[in-house]
Formats: structure tokens, sequence, C-alpha cells
């Protein structure tokens, strides 16, 4: 199972209650290629079952994962710290996106620092001691009626976005398929076939008229950027089509 | 529980399997404001406990979805329409990362347009035809090696994008001209239109080719974004070309 080359943050689970949400914290980890998982005094057994049902294939985060007892001892070597909350404190703190920290913990990386984000337990969220371990708070922008995250959702939005931030995702790309790209002049070709056929059944109502609706016809297919096989398709459609049209003036 | 005043994206999930995937779905909807869940035949006796225990608040979404046993029933209103899957398919698509499809969604959403996004069942995802219904491929960018998201995370980060993007820069936009796009039911009646006179004319070689062919021309016309005016245009067509096929049956 490969991992982006340089090493992400630290994920750091603070007593978290479920196995399934251990689990499907790390096979969101290892969707968005992060790896180094640290679990702070869970409430149920470890190794734990239902945390490697839900990892689904994930499995090899969760065998290298650190199961520890105290917070420090999951955060002792890191250099920058975040805490994931969506609950202001009665506390001085910076708060980020997920977007915003994404771009500061690459930079960190990029500098040779270490970094990790705090997850609190699923029912109670971080304490405020916990979230005055962190440098900075990590908020997600959501529906502020209703902001509650599944503990194994916000994990995934904090990783997608430190994904995304290494800006080599291409925001659209054209998939042709197993069929290349039609070249224009077969366009044009089936254009004028298409034109001809209709000619025949009295589809023009008059020479006016012929221009636009030629050009709302060649637009259509170009807009679609047609395949071959698809003109191969279209040629044969107007040909069974207008086959009895055809055959009428023979 | 209050919603976004724009009316956002559908989500509709095809066939799901499990109702504690739906539940979570709905609850990662409602967190980013969405409220306009679909479901296409699931698996299970609906309602779903399951789902009702997973939704976490979020039964609202729960109780105002519509259980539909047909993906037209669930899309026939809409003029834009993405499908969400990982798979490289054997058919020519624009494929959109969640973010660019957001802000294009925005901007449909602005125009007055309806939008929506499939998800398929949790084990196989979404079929070869199910996409061709789509005018667009919505692909998450994740580790290539391990890139197979939960069902409930992947509508999560449809969800999320949608939220942060907030319609300022568009990245690409879809100028309708003066005619506005065809609500999935008009591109719907035309096709079976087409598959009926074709049928007469004797087009399909064997009953094997049909559902293959038929999706050519389906896909065809959704990556276009066929308009109104456009499939007036094409009815046109179909109906001068068959026109004497079917003089020659009466």
């Amino acid at each position: 199972m490969s991992i982006a080359a340089a090493p992400g943050p630290r994920v750091i689970l603070i007593k978290p209650q479920l196995g399934e949400n251990i689990g499907a914290s790390a096979r969101a980890m290892l969707n968005c290629g992060l790896d180094d998982l640290a679990i702070v005094a869970p409430r149920d057994v470890w190794p734990n079952p239902k945390a490697v049902a839900m990892a689904s294939g994930a499995g090899a985060v969760l065998d290298r994962a650190r199961v520890v007892d105290t917070l420090r001892a999951a955060t002792g070597d890191l250099h920058l710290l975040y805490a994931a909350t969506a609950r202001s404190r009665d506390m001085i703190q910076r708060v980020l996106t997920p977007r915003a920290a994404a771009l500061e913990m690459r930079a960190a990386v990029a500098a040779g620092q270490r970094v990790g984000v705090l997850f609190g337990p699923e029912r109670s969220g971080l304490t405020t001691d916990d979230v005055a371990e962190a440098q900075a708070v990590i908020a997600v922008p959501l529906n502020p009626e209703f902001s509650s995250l599944n503990l194994a959702q916000a994990v995934l939005l904090v990783a997608y976005e430190w994904y995304q931030a290494d800006a080599v995702a291409v925001p659209e790309r054209f998939d042709p398929g197993d069929s290349p790209p039609a070249a224009k002049q077969g366009v044009d070709y089936f254009v004028d076939r298409l034109e001809r056929d209709l000619d025949a059944a009295g589809y023009f109502p008059t020479e006016e008229q012929r221009p636009t609706m030629r050009r709302n016809l060649v637009n259509l297919l170009n807009r679609a950027r047609v395949t071959q096989q698809e003109l191969r398709t279209l040629h044969g459609v107007v040909q069974h089509l207008a086959a009895s049209k055809r055959r009428e003036k023979l």
C-alpha cells in the first residue's frame, strides 16, 4: 500500500468510543494518502475487530497505529498541532478552515516539520485542555444549524483537503473512453449527409431557415465532442430512418 | 431545521444496500445545507430504522426523501445531472473534481436550473447505463492505490464542496444562448420516440445490441446538455426522416 512520499499529518484520535469510527477514519486517511494514526486511550480493547471490519482494505493503517495512554505521548515529536473542533472556546485561538490549514501544513512539511491534528471523542469532542495543546483550531464551515460531524467524516474532510492541496488535481478532464474523438472533417461529412437526407425528406421549410437549422445541429455535435464511434452510430440512425424514403424514389 | 435558501443539488442514491449508509448520507447532506434526497429501489424496507439511527438529527431529510422505483422518476425534473464514480468507463465523458462540479452546480442553480448527483450501490457502484444518464462524471482525486470511498463519505465530499463554493470564481460556465436547457424528461421522451422509430426502421440488428446502441445515443445527448430548442429540432429531424416509413405502413 503506497503512501504519498512526503510524510503527511498525523491523525490523533483522543478516547474514541466506537471501533467502527476508528476503522472508517483509517479508511478515509488512506483514501487521502495518510497512514500516520495515533490513538489515545481508546474506550475498547485494542486491536478492535470492529475497526478492522470498517477499515475495509486500510488495515495496514490500523496495524501501524500507535496506541498510547496520554496526549503528550502522541504529540511529542510534532512541530505543529491543530485541534479539529466546531465549538468556540473561552480561549484565544486561530481558527482555520480545513483548506487553509492544509496549505499551512503543506508548507510546514515542506520545511521539514512534523504536523498533526487532534480529534475528540464522538460524544463530547475535544476538551478545552486538549484544544489548548494545539497551535490552532480547524473548524469546518458547515450548516450552522446542523454542524455536528461524525468523527470519521471530520477526519475525511481534513485529510481530503490535505490531499487536494497537493495541487496535482486537475479540476476537469475529458475521458474519451476507448473511442477517439472525431476529426472535424468527419463531423462535416456527417452534417452534409444529414442535410441531403433532410432535403430529400422536405425538412427545410424555407431556404432562409436552412442555415440556422443546420448550425443548431452542427453546434450540438461539436459541443458533445462527438467520437468516431458515435458518428458511425449516427450514420446508421440516419441511414435506417431515411432508407424507405430513398426506396420510394427509385 | 433550516436549509440554505437556494435549492441545492438533489442527492440520488441508486439501490443503496445499507440503511446505515443512507442515514449517514442524510446527515452529511444536512451538515452541508442539503435536504433533497431521492432513493431509487433501496434494498431494504423503507422507512429503514438503521438509516434513522445513523442520521443522528437529520431525520427530517429522511422523512422528506423520495423513494422511487426507477432512475427516471428521480431525475425527470432535473436540468443537469452528474454521476459520482471513480471507475473509468468505455464511454466518452467530462470528468470533474467535486470542487469544479460544485462551482458549475452553483452557476446552474443561480440560473434557475435544477441539478442532481447520482451515487451507486455500495458494492458495485453505478452501472455504465446510469453513468450514461448524466451529463458529466464527478471523480474525487484520491490516493490512486486506495480510492474506494464509503458511500456516505462520497456524498459528504460532494456536499461539502457545494457548501464551500460561493459562486464567485466560476472556471467554466454554460451559456445556453436564448434557449433553456432541456429537463431530463424531455431527453427521455425524445430517446424513447427515436427508439420506436428506429425499431420500425429495423435499425437494431439484434436485441443484444439494443442496450449499447441506445446508451450511446443517450450519452451523446446528455453530454451535449441539449436545449429545449434543440430537442424540438431533433424531433423535426426524426419526424421528417421517418415520415415515409410510416406512410409505407398505412
